[in-house]
């Protein structure tokens, strides 16, 4: 990348200077916020998602995951819930006073996909789906925008400039892992992408350590590494019952995992001066062994 | 990939053990035929389309490519001439004779690229557009299907299987590079994906050679190797004023390069046993200095 | 690769405008000569090399390819019969009237491995070896310099540069396929790396399809391509009894394989004016069904 | 890779279940230890050399780093002053009290290297280099293992299973990045690599960010993050002059960079639980702005 002829304008930190901070209901994004989202892979039924709200509300986080459309590479795997799992999702939510975000695949679910969602959530999968991007811009809810799984760190720019370009300002980047040689993981989680765009701009750059490893016992480490690295956000998948679960489960976390990831990242957040969204009563010392 | 239990079925080789072979207009594409389709990257002008489709025709070329919804990285990249693109490029086609191939970027603009179209592209950005997949489907015209740049071979076989599992038969497979660490080139043309391709699936296997290496010069040698590797068909790049190019001049052809590539890859298919589907009078002993 | 400003010189068209051709006993490389490289894996015990160069010499092959101190990823496997297995070699191949070509892997091993071998084989591995570079480019025997499977064509002439430069002008530059993220096939053979490096260099490419594939059944295939974009020769990998071989019999071909590939070879050889170093007496429409 | 059936043995967790601990003079690497190497790319003279090694051990900093043999990807390129620089370098470690870690390329050098320095290290490109690999399991000195560009973490680990398996427990892991499509970093750090191999290994692991990121302004976050990623360690790469040097300027840390990075990368292992191996007085709260 020549970084002295920037081919994108809008996103850029010499455009605007100070960090773009924006509300999600009781949420704030951007600045020196740092938000926690999690829930599963996908909406699977009801209770399912009632009892991952359930836990994660009381636990502070303000945002709910999960995916009702969901993009598989079979057409022979669980494909969503779709609309019922919308519904799912948002009566979930709306009953644990947390905001939603999830994932919409195509121009023709704009619409839908507003009725239920806070956040609309861009996947890796359609990063250049150029049409999606223009159709969100036009709309006033917040923007989440995975990187393309073997996208460039300026092609990932130059597709939020769509969406600021189009009108919507409220982005946030997301890094979820590349695509490499390495096998062992299933992405390769790109934190020098993070550290990058945090210095070429102005929009929230969140990570995703569930896809950027696809392991459950990497999920904490890179966590923490991911807040060292100067993110403003974590997406987190979890599940109430990770092996049952229909995609994904082999990168979820359990509730119990969870609750100390939340104590690590919370401590290291004061230490840094990040203020983290979720109330934690007690502070224990929980990196001493 | 696990070869003794696939993950797909419609589009193997041990469900159907005959070459899937179909027609479009004069021209018959699979099986022993091989294909030439050329045409400009985008429809620039109606002046341009026709002077290049009046060429191409003249040299026997049966289906004309031009893109006319362009996926740009850049929101300020020149984004294709849209609907009034398509009336040029359907126009040019019917003044020569020729079929349309041309790229649909969304499952909005389906309805509006069939009226146009006679064969639908998706581009390598769109390979796992599930829900453009599954519209596609149910549409009764034959579509190209461009690996994802970062896809895997099976990842690229599975998003035929939404193809032929949605009801439509009849799907091109292409190979047009890869994305990797080499910078020399735009992209790896995979042409181990092609061979391979052809001892799993029925489904004839096309390979864009200008994609594939973004080098004018390298496309000649590469069309070559793509028609030794056991590739159906080309789809190539060209232009008539190839440095004053919209787009993607660096790797257009010349149209007296076109006519030495389609002498070579003539020899080369009878040689191999593969019929062009374009009329060469002399077969001059043109790969002799 | 900024084609303006090339780092390299020596190896470059520009310096020398014809390409490079020698002598390697009775074989000549380079020019219009075409070569077809042939042996196991590794010599694993006098047999099966006596065997298998008995079998090549009979079909007009001059070169015995077969590693006697190999590189292997994991210190339990395999690691080669050492200088046994370059007795043997050489014993296998002087009975044959054929030449050598083996792996020399580090400094210390020059020496030795000059003693029996006609050409020197610097590893995937060992591409930027520079202190072996520099000791191979003190000898007065022929180099196959094949490219690291991570390394740019700019980095891999670079490292032939290293040799010319040394001193030793007989260089042979072997493709043998990329580290990408594909995992169906155990490299990706990169054919763009010969067509371009044919247009920037006077080496002799040549191409291992072989390592390239991993894949017995897309040797052929990729044998052909290479030839058809413009490779000088061919290093194969054969067996008497793949199944049964220490290393890398799935990519190994069986006696008959090689038959039918050699004539292909030829035949497309033929076509565009490559000479094959290989007699064949009959001429069959072997690409005829 | 499959981890219910491990390829290597002796670097496993399971095999030794008690981290790898062992003192370089006055420096103790693994378990909690956190250390920090620092030094020029290359020993360009004497002076540059007292300079930094001044600097450093004024700081805290135990152990030197410097390159005399360097390998270069152009033989027109610096080579690095040989013998001359390892005298220097040696000088300078023993006039500030502090221990050389300097990089063998060859088998033929270890002897000679072994005389000056105090860790060896194995460069990238020779991760692979079985010969030199079985050559240092001989010496009595400890081994800093680069990850290969290009290696998985399981041929990592296989690489250091030859060091161990030769006699040579103390070995140090080195993530420094690896090469993917990305090209606005010279390297992808990949900290998912350093996370998975603290689960499977009980050696030591330490972070190169200076050729991790290839940019001055990223190795501070990424440094961070290595440590929140579970390192044990450190190796960054500072200059008195950056825009000066001769190699990897770009990547070189200035002089109070590094002294704001020392206080940051104290206050984070003083949360996590990890010692730093260097004294700094002051522990002021350097994160807040």
């Amino acid at each position: 990348m020549d970084k002295s002829r920037k081919p994108y304008q809008l996103v850029s930190l010499e455009w605007k200077k100070e960090p773009t901070v924006f509300k999600v209901n009781n949420a704030e994004i951007g600045g020196d916020n740092f938000n926690l989202i999690a829930g599963p892979c996908a909406v699977e039924n009801e209770e399912q998602i009632h009892t991952i709200a359930s836990y994660l509300s009381k636990k502070g986080i303000k945002i709910l995951r999960g995916g009702a459309y969901k993009p598989r590479t079979s057409p022979y795997s669980f494909q969503g819930l779709k609309e019922e799992g919308l519904i799912y999702l948002k009566n979930a939510a709306i009953a644990n006073q947390m905001s939603v975000i999830t994932e919409v695949m195509d121009t023709n679910l704009v619409d839908k996909v507003y009725e239920y969602t806070d956040i609309f959530q861009v996947g890796t999968r359609n990063m250049q789906n150029f049409q999606l991007l223009k159709a969100l811009s036009k709309t006033n809810k917040p923007i989440m925008l995975k990187r393309g799984w073997s996208s460039t760190i300026e092609e990932w720019l130059l597709a939020a400039e769509y969406l600021l370009l189009g009108g919507n300002p409220n982005v946030i980047l997301c890094e979820r892992g590349i695509r490499t040689f390495e096998t062992a993981t299933r992405n390769t989680l790109d934190l020098n992408a993070v550290a990058l765009a945090k210095t070429l701009s102005h929009l929230p750059v969140m990570v995703d350590p569930s896809q950027g490893t696809g392991l459950r016992e990497l999920v904490e480490p890179m966590s923490l590494a991911a807040v060292a690295a100067g993110a403003d956000g974590l997406m987190i998948e979890i599940h109430n019952q990770p092996t049952e679960a229909l995609s994904d489960g082999r990168q979820s976390l359990y509730f119990d995992q969870l609750d100390v990831l939340m104590s690590k990242v919370e401590i290291l957040c004061n230490t840094i001066g990040k203020q983290v969204d979720y109330r934690k009563k007690e502070n224990e010392k929980i990196f001493e062994k």
